[in-house]
């Protein structure tokens, strides 16, 4: 392989959200409800994968869902569809949510009644990762013809989650998708993160997902 | 389908890059050289179409490469490899390139022997749309495991681009992907985008695209 030069461009944006998120979390302590922030591309099957979770967990766990969007509301309607709680977040061409937003969201969705609270986060591997929304966990959903080298290109996304899915196995016989090396490349940007392979839309590995997540739901409540 | 709730949340940015961009572009023009901004989503393909338009386009047509990545340059490795003039541009944590780092790394590549600049931006379907980069003309990939309701999630990528290119058409059969619906929904957003299926990995559609853009080329240099 050739070296190539490398040029380094920069620009920053700061704000006090860290502060913000750390609030959200202590309340949503206090309630004892357990917020999850599920991220990643466009594409790559967050919705499909949080109906079959929701359809999984709803008999053992009250479920409220915060839908971001640009623009639409396609996702929203189909998670209504299972019955699950529901809103739709728009955020005016925003790339990403913030602790303040979501605490909209939340206000917006009500969680007197809700043990699981879930925001899909916009579809993007970049700006959602830089921003704590408060979520007890972040999860995100990498696709297998998405390819293997995104933990390469895309390391805060893949070190500020706790779970990482990865999404659309029912097709790695059409895709040169190396599941080994991408577990590596996964593990280097962050050697606590737990894997899931799943295909969210054959089921397989669903379970094991859905496990973990009650698991996570349950011990954030005893703590 | 049940009808949600929907809460706009919004925040805002500007800047001044709008003049930025219309001041390289004039400097372009002089110079003769035409600026692609290739975007997408993560994984949609761009460097392995990229590396199918240069080997078809690099004997007419004196190709020079900006692959811009938040960390990584197996991208820029791998175009380096096709014999056009290459540089890696690193972000610093940055989701878009705006006009004033399209500069930059038009002065790191050197563009005094170029006709045709291509800038692949990061992967990501929300910022690099917000921001001219001073190009002649953007071009978007969506790939078929992606789903064909992106323009209705992502609106203003698909307004700002002259063309579309719908990446892993091999994969048509695996994916529940409406071709005709995907071509009704962008045209819908922007009635001018030109639509381009294509296989970048085997080849299919390829020359339609090459064809396309070097004809947008040379009318540039006329004009």
């Amino acid at each position: 392989m050739k070296d190539v030069r490398i040029i380094e461009i920069k620009e920053s944006v700061f704000a006090d959200n860290d502060r913000q998120a750390e609030a959200l979390r202590s309340s949503l302590k206090e309630k004892g409800v357990f917020l999850l922030n599920l991220m990643s591309s466009p594409g790559s099957g967050k919705t499909t994968t949080l109906t079959g979770t929701i359809a999984a967990l709803k008999d053992s766990l009250r479920i409220g869902v915060m839908e971001a969007d640009i623009d639409s509301d396609v996702d929203a309607k189909t998670i209504a569809e299972t019955g699950a709680k529901t809103v739709q977040l728009h955020t005016g061409g925003m790339c990403h949510l913030d602790a303040e937003m979501t605490r909209q969201g939340l206000d917006a969705l009500g969680i007197d009644d809700v043990d699981l609270a879930i925001l899909e986060n916009v579809g993007n591997l970049v700006c959602p990762a830089e921003f704590d929304t408060g979520a007890v966990m972040n999860v995100m959903i990498l696709s297998v013809p998405e390819g293997h080298d995104k933990p390469l290109k895309y390391p805060l996304m893949f070190e500020v989650c706790d779970a990482v899915l990865i999404n659309k196995i029912d097709v790695l016989p059409y895709f040169d998708f190396d599941m080994e090396l991408v577990k590596e490349y996964i593990h280097m940007r962050n050697p606590k993160a737990d894997i899931f392979p799943i295909s969210a839309k054959t089921g397989e590995g669903m379970g094991e997902w859905t496990e973990w997540l009650s698991r996570q739901a349950a011990e954030w409540k005893c703590k």
